[in-house]
């Protein structure tokens, strides 16, 4: 996978967040690989239904707050590639890192982690992304 | 790599961290692969020099709390094992995920990050491990 076909996958992770569309992220995520989801605070979801209830509950509750990202950054990781960005919520940052697979010709989301990021790059207008 | 492998290696980490080995710390982190590392608060280092730089200031560090780890769990990701834990620092517990691919035959981590957990599972004996 090319680094910027993970990139876009991040966009289209952070896209379907900030307009609560739960079915635009169950997309993204794998269907047949074993997945983890570490929300900010949570304990760890390994579990495919687990995780996307998660997301649904997230994305269905309409006091969740508008997320946007920026400074995303792609590494490839053992088979896959890590995108590695930051979540601006309102009031605080947070550093993410989204690992991305290969899956039916499409990269597909495998492992999602963000918490409290004390000392974020500098936001730009370069850098940003998806200001929802 | 069975999972037992990344469950040793993880142990390793934890060890080398709960006991300021840098050198330990060092030789579990991969040396051909890209390499990402969040430490909870901080932003991210990608890059192997940074990382290892980051490792020798932690544990050098004569004031750094003793970690211990509890709950791991190992789960195929991709071409690599994830294997989630809970750290245990005084004060807090840290939701933790660090990916182990096999490089030489040998488990080695091209990721780690750790983020306040506000929910951890049950700390019991049973699953308590290095009690630093």
């Amino acid at each position: 996978m090319h680094p910027n076909e993970a990139l876009f996958a991040n966009e289209a992770f952070y896209l379907a967040f900030a307009e609560g569309d739960y079915l635009a992220m169950r997309a993204l995520w794998s269907q047949r690989e074993q997945v983890v989801c570490i929300h900010p605070g949570w304990s760890a979801l390994i579990d495919r239904v687990a995780v996307l209830e998660s997301w649904e509950r997230i994305l269905g509750n309409p006091d969740q707050p508008k997320v946007s990202f920026y400074a995303a950054q792609a590494v490839a990781v053992g088979a896959g590639v890590a995108v590695v960005c930051y979540e601006v919520l309102p009031g605080s940052v947070l550093t993410a890192m989204n690992l991305f697979i290969v899956e039916d010709g499409q990269p597909r989301v495998v492992h999602h982690q963000s918490g409290p990021c004390g000392s974020p790059p500098p936001l730009d207008a370069e850098t940003a992304r998806l200001d929802a």
